[in-house]
């Protein structure tokens, strides 16, 4: 099997350090170098956690680009970077895999047609939990079928926000094609305020606080006599490895542009 | 084994129902009469359901008495017969097991006083499932080492009331021993109103309705590094028999009056 | 809306009680007449708990269908009469829905012609629970982005076979699609016998017997740092109804044969 | 309030870093000194993650006892330096938290009767996660009142033997209060081999194992109508801060020997 030749900008972040790792644990995968804002010129081997690590650090991507022969360029920086970034890798002939967030419609139209006349893959997704991903899905095919649903999802007690960003999302997949239902009984009564829920188009949503907990969602659907559950566990940022190796194999066998996980997911 | 006599106020309702089958189907219990406030004289087997069943019906509580060698009474009508019924089957020296609720401090204290000069056991028990009983005690008891709870009650789209009352009961018998605690960040914020459910001294409570669900509760206690879940499932009725029979066998070694199942478990 | 008349056949048995109960509570739905092999010119009303439905009995279904104005037939017999009752369906015109089993590969070739022919749909489906078909779907969708998955199935005690008929066939669902791999660890040693549970192409199938349970399935696939889990609970036999009204919505719109409800569900 | 000045042996060692972390949150604990087998006379905080913890080093227990006025002693050491470790504290004068295993009924005697002539408490546990000792308790007591239970562990899939050794032990604590009895129906048959699980005198144990999972257990119990479920999920090791809280705690007001944290919970 031929390696991929991969770049990694970003390697000392959270992300990073995990994509670093799936590189170095995947067989026809070779980390040709990586690019990070300071360190040039130094070797990712100098950083702890990096042991053995002889790969080349370049802070300026496009020279990166010129000096190593990569197939694929994984971005694991931040938004400010992630336009820049991709656009550098396919004007090199890179196949750009992007986990950072913060690109507009305007910016998606422009590198959709950049990879239009390149005939190049790109992989854009704000999250590369698969698992995630298919509950999402998972839970957009079932409301179809069930016109009631609730979701629960569960964190830490660090958490600020309640209801948390998925939930939200979830729930608005669910929206799109599920038929709009107050749900409930109609003379429903909430004897201590609260207690059932946010409510979004008639769905119920509950922000459950523990310490010890992750960050867990439960989607559940009712109808006479049964119910579908679909739940994520997460419990730790290795969970985001799958959907980088799924996304850098997926975006070799492309030539357009594609947003989100749950497009490159049949 | 010896049997015991049995007398059940009630049979044709869903509860007592329940009760006929456990007496029926254990081995050392005998169903020597019915009481039913109409019907008076005929036999319990002229009924549905009841095929084979050549027992006596009673309209008249103290002629039922009078009439049958009976060890143990199980009452399962409404509240207003309640205290009536166990005087009644106290005077005649037969153990009284209570289903029914609406017993005031008044009428606890007058029928202790009987109980104990009569030397007669005596059971009235708002619950019967022995597995709710036990997750409200369990989560007593883990309240004393988690200062964080959740409670997440789940029930089908026809009740009324959010939370339900076992879920309020749960949280009170958490509250008598827990240090009380505002659980959460100390700046969540709810960005939809209810998100993180009802409040009940720091604690939270979400009431989640289905159709399909039936009566379930997960009461759940998180710290550093772990959770702890308490759930009780229950699909019907007949998760009141065990109750029912654990309140028998225990009655006939009383010589006190006992309110609440949980009192009997060790 | 237009009417949808409605024949079925088997409507004292338990499935067909609840697919009377559906045409009853579906608004465009009208029941025309009943197929039972007994009770020939009789009404549905003769019959417990059908109080006021003045439907005509037939015992002679090509009878039914010569006196009956019907759009859909709905089969709820037991194999032997299965293809009998839908090719006379057929060659009435009338779109069966078809809920036994016992098919064989030339039957399904034989109504699929027929079918053709005819311009008509149909549908056959050895399970109705929408639930429990879309948890095997979202499984085997699950199969292709995660290779570890185990089956925990949870049933009541009275059941005689382990693994559950649906538990084999969600793990031969699954390995169509999964890449083939012995799971857990590679000197994995069970202590005592049969802990790891049964092995179905390298995955692990797990059943729980207990009294109370109903009818479950649990399907968990996990890779670093995350689970997903995809659960069905049964409560009752009301869990078909709504695969058979969303079989009888889709049948009108279909001109050919259709097997299995995981067909129909996009 | 007043200090409790604590000493830790091992504290470079996983449980050990927990400990001191534990003793740095809490108000009223003071670190004293650490006890550890090498860098004698240093600070520990020369060492990687003790950041400004300027407390000193001794290797020989009994000189760090002598020049260190301490209330408790917490041993994270090894099996086969816990027996000397928790004499030399109580010849001190201090009371022991000690987390090793591998305490001889000899051991546990000869320290009995230490801690009875000298009034000091001491307390052992095999493991410090609370809601691990709760949910084993609690199967005990539901064990009185359910004779059908299974046991659910799931760990992830580095875990060499099936089953856990603590679904082992929670089936012998169950089995010592429940009723012996085969589970399932009598004419249960495997139709693939395992599916049903390890037996343990009558009960069911099944052992799950993907990658993500950390350590996890589910105790099912199951009666007419009802199923009652103990679960704990355990993240990280974390979760025996809680525990060895306890049992400082605790050992503050105790002047015997206690073996197994769940001697300590009411």
């Amino acid at each position: 099997m031929e390696k991929i030749n991969i770049v990694i900008a970003g390697p000392r972040g959270r992300m990073g350090r995990e994509a670093v790792k799936l590189v170095q644990v995947t067989e026809n995968y070779h980390l040709a170098a990586v690019v990070d804002h300071k360190n040039d010129g130094g070797l990712l081997s100098d950083f702890d956690g990096f042991h053995g690590l002889d790969v080349p650090i370049f802070s300026n991507i496009e020279e990166c680009f010129q000096k190593t022969a990569a197939n694929v360029f994984i971005d694991l920086t931040t938004p400010e970077f992630g336009m820049h970034h991709t656009k550098a890798a396919l004007a090199s002939g890179i196949r750009p895999v992007v986990g950072t967030t913060g690109f507009t419609k305007e910016n998606l139209k422009e590198l959709e047609i950049i990879c239009k006349e390149k005939e190049l893959g790109c992989v854009i997704a704000p999250n590369f939990a698969i698992g995630a991903v298919l509950m999402m899905k998972f839970a957009q095919l079932a409301g179809k079928y069930f016109s009631d649903v609730e979701i629960i999802e569960l964190h830490h007690d660090e958490k600020l926000d309640a209801p948390s960003g998925t939930a939200v999302k979830t729930a608005e997949m669910i929206a799109e094609v599920r038929k709009s239902k107050k749900q409930g009984h109609l003379n429903e009564k909430e004897t201590m305020n609260g207690a059932r829920g946010a409510e979004f188009d008639g769905m119920h949503i509950h922000s459950v606080r523990l310490p010890g907990l992750i960050a867990h969602q439960q989607v559940m659907f009712g109808s006479a006599g049964q119910t579908l559950t679909i739940r994520h566990d997460s419990y730790n940022r290795a969970s985001f490895m799958s959907g980088i190796k799924l996304s850098v194999d997926t975006v070799m066998n492309l030539d357009t542009l594609v947003y989100g996980l749950e497009n490159i997911i049949e």
